[in-house]
């Protein structure tokens, strides 16, 4: 038996397990991994290397026994039950003060389960969302950790050693109690999906609704990412749109079929918003466009009874002036889903109690994980001057970003309409700005409506009270 | 004790359930009431008249004993727990064969675990949505029964001498098992929350973006119910609009407050629609506007620093070419509502196995519910032609009802877009034309996002099989 004290642990050596295990090792931090599969627990020692603080096993036991107390390991299983019975495995082997982290994406009241549940044994709980994928987890990811306060000492080193960094500063923090970290990286997911759909649009409508070619598509992609709309998502866009394919030598993009998949943590975010009573068209819009893709059969019939005569005709406006609009659209649009995920999670960590610090979400959001991009150093500097900012909107220098850019997302939508493009995530992004500032809604018609005829009542704007009124 | 034999027993005698027994009185039909108010039980008796064959009663044992066997009783209690509750204690009386109609908004999983729970007892148990408010149940309403299929025969001639008629025929049928009752009234309630928002989205175009006058929005309305807009939530709004405020002579719609309460329907319409990957845009954006609305101060504060200077400047159309163009715009918003709703319904009952037919859906909303208008007998035509359609929109001639009024949407949301009016579900309900009618969505692109940052793979276009490419 291996009687090394190793600094952490780590269950699960797949991509992601394996990549944070190498990535730790590489800076320094003594790690032991655990794999049921022999190849994968021996992989990790020959992919370190020699002189590396590295060891791989398939005994629980010797795991366990091998790690520094209080323990700390984190795993890297499949969200859901194996995430139970991994926990359940490693239960009478642990001791009062370890800790556990959960790297995978857990739905977020299966971890506040969990918390309660092991706080009962004297075991921490951590369930922690890893963004930034193979790549980000072998070479700096951005991390959301939540869990409790002083256990969080126990792994800071070791996380803000592996994170990824901006400016020197680690993209990991401690987030808030109990499920803070997997609500984070939902919504993060969530934004993820809208500014996806916002790129798909963009696409789309330059595509097909107005025959770019395919070079001209990535000039715009990677001019883009020299501009305020600096961001990973932007990056990979043009790098995507430039990629041939190896059987037919056409883009490969063009090859790739349009039925999109998903893996739930975008409809989780809109589902929980609404139950908090959040609005985030944008991420709905984005799910459910996703969905909307499955439905190709229908979708081939309909384009020849519904037919659209006024795809690729070009516009009235010029190439280079259309591209500007559009990256002016295109700010106003991201903005105004990251400013919706944001508010959302302000009401989550109101209702949930997670005690989150948005200045530190738009922080370690800016390096690592798939939503990194220049404009959350605004962000975080929105929270900084204001740590209450109900929304993003209402700080002054971003709303004024918004202001400036209001006419061009109106002409690009306009043409968008023209065209017949399905633009449903910048429509969302242009009507939550409008709905938000708008100080009167006509709701009050509704509650008319909603009291004609299921006699429900309503407020005045007069005087306290509820009133009811036999309308007819 | 009571000895009479009734044809049916009302469990609950508020609003609805007092109501409801008055019309099956009213139709002959011998009925008698629970309620443990004495107050209520009296109440029934009395409303009825001398005559009528109505009885109430605080005595659970007489109530029981004096209905014909097998016994048909219906819950008209809140949902949740209190219809369980009542169950509990109803079920030592009753005997194998009886049936229990629950009448309530209850929950759809709640119905089939209460399905299967009785089901083990030898009883029926049956959820039933129920339209058309307080007016409704009295006088009509539309009703939607789910449950067992022989076990109906027993319900039917009291349902159908209750319910609404349409040219003789009753707004009543059986649906499908288990808890399809429920599930259609759920999708009939999203319906209803996405016409209301465009309905609320209208008046605030006129209103708010064209200073249109409270007469002339009036006459909008009333004009509009003479039309093929004709419908039971257009002539309420007419009639909104003409009510005057008894406190300050004004509009009273002017003194409701825009914060909109609802009660859940839409919501979970919404968010079961994202499990069952059926988009239903128009709903999810009514839902969110109403949550929206909630954010008063938010609103207030925002109008300050993003100022909408656009609104009440008219619009260079006429006023009369421009509602011309508003109620088509209209009506292809309502169907394309109306579109996604039968969609989700249709999903639904290949999920959960309901065996729903949507001719049978179409033809008992077109009387006695909040959302009948005359647009539902197109609607029951199109599935009578052909069950098995997929979508609304691949009907020949509802498709071409759209055709036709396409460019009036187009028009009227490049007019709201300009002004700064947030129209999100009209939005919507034109995105989703657009997507439907799209061969091709951009959401290939979003596959190669997926494979380049998660190693997600993707299907191609000309070869079986799952891709993954090493993009960078």
């Amino acid at each position: 038996m291996n009687t090394t004290q190793y600094e952490f642990g780590m269950v699960g050596l797949g991509v992601m397990g394996r990549n944070l295990a190498l990535n730790m090792a590489d800076h320094g931090v003594a790690v032991i991994g655990l794999d049921l599969d022999p190849e994968k627990a021996a992989a990790l020692e020959t992919e370190a290397g020699a002189g590396k603080p590295v060891r791989g096993t398939i005994s629980a036991e010797e795991f366990v026994k091998s790690i520094r107390r209080p323990r700390a390991l984190m795993l890297l299983v499949p969200a859901g039950k194996p995430v139970d019975m991994v926990i359940d495995s490693l239960l009478p082997l642990l001791e009062p003060g370890d800790i556990i982290v959960d790297g995978g994406n857990s739905y977020f009241p299966d971890t506040d389960r969990r918390v309660k549940e092991l706080a009962e044994k004297g075991i921490h709980f951590f369930g922690m969302g890893i963004s930034g994928g193979e790549k980000g987890a072998r070479f700096g990811p951005s991390m959301m950790p939540g869990g409790n306060r002083e256990a969080y000492e126990r792994l800071r080193p070791t996380f803000e050693a592996v994170a990824a960094k901006v400016n020197g500063e680690p993209c990991v923090t401690y987030l808030g109690n109990g499920s803070a970290g997997n609500y984070v990286k939902m919504v993060h997911n969530g934004i993820e999906y809208g500014i996806m759909q916002l790129i798909a649009e963009t696409y789309d409508l330059l595509k097909r609704g107005l025959n770019f070619s395919d070079e001209e598509l990535q000039s715009v992609f990677e001019e883009w990412n020299q501009t305020e709309l600096q961001s990973f998502l932007i990056e990979i866009t043009g790098e995507i749109l430039k990629k041939e394919d190896e059987f037919t030598g056409k883009p490969l993009v063009s090859m790739i079929s349009d039925r999109a998949r998903s893996k739930g943590t975008g409809k989780w975010t809109s589902q929980n918003a609404m139950d908090l009573q959040a609005p985030v068209p944008s991420i709905d819009m984005a799910v459910l466009m996703r969905d909307m893709s499955k439905y190709k059969e229908e979708r081939v019939e309909a384009a020849k009874l519904l037919p659209n005569h006024t795809l690729g005709a070009g516009a009235a406006t010029e190439k280079s002036e259309l591209v500007n609009q559009l990256r002016n659209a295109f700010y106003f649009a991201m903005v105004s889903t990251y400013a919706q995920g944001m508010a959302q999670l302000r009401l989550a960590s109101e209702a949930y109690n997670y005690g989150l610090q948005l200045q530190e979400v738009a922080k370690i959001w800016r390096g690592g994980c798939i939503i990194r991009a220049v404009c959350l150093e605004d962000f975080r500097q929105a929270y900084d001057k204001n740590p209450a900012l109900p929304n993003l909107l209402l700080d002054p220098k971003i709303g004024k970003d918004l202001l400036d850019r209001q006419q061009d997302i109106r002409s690009i939508l306009k043409l968008a309409i023209d065209k017949g493009i399905p633009m449903p995530a910048f429509m969302a992004s242009l009507s939550y700005f409008d709905a938000y500032r708008s100080e009167t809604l006509p709701t009050n018609l509704i509650q008319a409506q909603r009291d004609y005829f299921g006699a429900h009542t309503y407020e005045r704007i007069d005087r306290e009270g509820l009133f009811h009124t036999q309308w007819s």
